[in-house]
């Protein structure tokens, strides 16, 4: 007997039908022994149908009580899930944030967890039912109800199963887990059966938008076997290949483990990049320019300064492309006349893309790989950055469908492993 | 300045401009400089949407999990609402029943009220801030999300009023007023200024459908000044003339009171009456009799027994029309057998009159008043049962408009007063 934590996203709750069919799911969970936590979504399109009726209401609606709204959504879908369990046959029970409860801070709309209170959960498994607890929200230290923003229902699941100690965390979603990179980029990408939560997170944060950052950041905390896979498989399928199925995303680097050097190749289109020209090479300069931006609530993306010639450097970052005009604006008016650069010089036809692989702590040469796969494709790189894990180059955007295809093939992606 | 509970009923919280409409009327409320709480009820439609879910999943879905589901619709008018409030200039929070808290009993889906602790609504409305609280919803002993029923906002209104020591409860809602019988039925019929909380009780529970019963009762044991006003008025009117509308129900029998012997005629149509004719005039015989319809979950209304002949008694009772065949079958198979009577009789084509008045008490002649018009009519009475400030009749339902116009103008209600 396990103890299992399962998470489904909004698709999976989108109505009554689809509610009975991830009930029968967990109820051919709970036959075969185990005992089951389930954190659903809001049913789909909820959330969004109840933040605009707040928005009709006032441009600037208050962060506490848009919670107060749209926390309703999980509630409802978790109600909804225990009376579809019951009908099932099953004992079962849901609770919200705040009936756990699931402790937070104070940041409305935001909210980070702070603990979660695990004995009444314990006490209803014990007792053999199902506990259902609504994703996307706790309670303050104050009483008010918040939520954890976007996606925050992959943390909710991950929280809970790190608070329950659980076996494992199922994250049921519309893929079927974590791949080499976007098959829709490259026909060969392959789903990896393990990842690492390391290459997991830097892939998240590149687009590989399958799971929430930060419940991939909190599965590594607490060490929580967490699995993607997919909610469109039928609910009958047998038990022992679904288990199987999808991504594990890993916090050991065990023997069992994929050990290719690269694990994927993310990808990050949308980026544009400014270049302050000339400036004094003098103590605060990345503070003077970078600070101005972050100011102004851009958010900045890749960051390069080069080694100076002649006390003079050039400073280079990337911003999301709808932050472009706005950035060049801002040095033009404020940071150049300050700093005395030469000039300022942009291009919003770029992007990111990133090798990831926990295997590159190891092995060298892997970075001279990428280049030179580029360079054989004509490819010029324009900027480079490189982590632990990783190694980002960014080029002309229209190069980015074949950069990836290379460096997939390159690094031994396409092959199909069993 | 005046501490003030607004109710407001799913119409008035039907769309947002409705909700904005509802929070320009408080916001004159007070800038006027009275303190606020408002109890607003779900958006109109939306307990319906959310239980019509829970059907789709089970014919018998658990009434908790239909408590945690519907108590939602009320979350979402109140956060609305609050917003709404924001956007007048107003500083405004919104409580859930829990966060209140409002402490019920455990009866899910019909629970009762037991306390609510009012510091922290105190401590918001001393900083300056318009209370909004979730109607319909409470929190058991233990932690679960409990509704109180149908109707059950005006409850939660009254309650907090009585828990605050407010001056005034106001509940708006879709009539503008409590009238002295159905003006679809007299034309005649005019609004009270006053009733008192008794009459209102009999006229709750006999059809005049304006307020809960439930909240009348709390009113009453609470002393909690209730007024019944319209929330169709443009929300600019003078607040003044606002203040005085609708109609009050008093638990004091001052001297500004309305003196009228009678207030109102009710009536109920849908009955139906059954009589056991020929019984044993024995003790346990009305227990046998009703206990058997009310093991069927059938209500029954009336109930008289006479005096008997011959060790023989006819017991009659009524009960809603759509229970009739049911009740009657019910009694020739199981009842009659048993209690050896000589037949059952029945007729589902009946209504009941009633003439409500506090004055009753004092006043003796009123019965025969009621009788010698409902005569000269031509009616024939069926069934008679009095209590304290009531006297109900059962009449053949082709002379129900008949006998309330008649009884309308015998005790003067016609008349109108200034």
């Amino acid at each position: 007997m396990a103890l299992i934590v399962h998470k489904y996203g909004g698709t999976s709750m989108g109505s009554t039908e689809r509610i009975r069919n991830v009930a029968k799911r967990v109820a051919k969970w709970v036959r075969a022994g185990h005992q089951l936590v389930v954190v659903p979504s809001a049913m789909s399109g909820e959330t969004n149908r109840l933040l605009g009726l707040a928005k009709e209401l006032s441009g600037t609606p208050s962060a506490r009580e848009l919670d107060m709204i749209a926390a309703t959504g999980e509630q409802v879908s978790s109600g909804l899930l225990a009376i579809a369990l019951q009908a099932e046959g099953l004992e079962s029970v849901s609770y919200a944030g705040w009936q756990v409860p699931i402790k937070t801070d104070s940041s409305f709309t935001k909210a980070r967890i702070e603990s979660i209170d695990d004995v009444r959960v314990r006490a209803d498994l014990a007792a053999g039912k199902v506990v259902v607890i609504t994703g996307f929200q706790g309670v303050s230290p104050e009483g008010h109800i918040t939520t954890l923003g976007r996606g925050g229902s992959d943390t909710s699941a991950v929280a809970v199963a790190a608070a329950m100690k659980a076996d494992e965390c199922l994250i049921y979603t519309d893929v079927d887990g974590v791949y080499t990179t976007d098959p829709r980029v490259v026909p060969e990408a392959r789903r990896l059966n393990t990842v690492s939560f390391e290459e997991m997170l830097e892939m998240a944060s590149l687009g590989s938008k399958v799971l929430q950052i930060r419940s991939v950041e909190f599965a590594g905390k607490y060490r929580v076997p967490l699995r993607v896979l997919s909610s469109f498989t039928p609910w009958d399928i047998d038990l022992d290949e679904e288990a199987k199925s999808g991504t594990l995303i890993s916090f050991e680097e065990d023997e069992n483990m994929e050990q290719a050097v690269v694990s994927g190749i993310a990808f990050n289109r949308d980026e544009a990049k400014i270049t302050v020209v000339g400036v004094p090479d003098t103590p605060g300069i990345a503070y003077q320019i970078v600070g101005k931006v972050a100011d102004a609530n851009i958010d900045v993306d890749v960051i390069i300064q080069n080694v100076s010639h002649d006390g003079k450097t050039d400073f280079s970052f990337t911003v999301h492309r709808n932050d472009f005009q706005r950035t060049m604006d801002l040095l033009q008016k404020d940071v150049q006349p300050t700093l005395g650069a030469k000039e300022i010089v942009g291009d919003p036809k770029i992007c990111k893309v990133s090798i990831v692989g926990i295997g590159m702590r190891s092995h060298a040469g892997i970075a001279s790989t990428m280049f030179k796969t580029l360079s054989d494709e004509g490819i010029n790189i324009q900027m480079i950055t490189t982590s632990e894990i990783k190694t980002s180059v960014v080029i002309d955007e229209k190069y980015m469908e074949l950069a990836v295809r290379a460096l997939h093939k390159a690094f031994g992606l396409d092959e199909q492993k069993a």
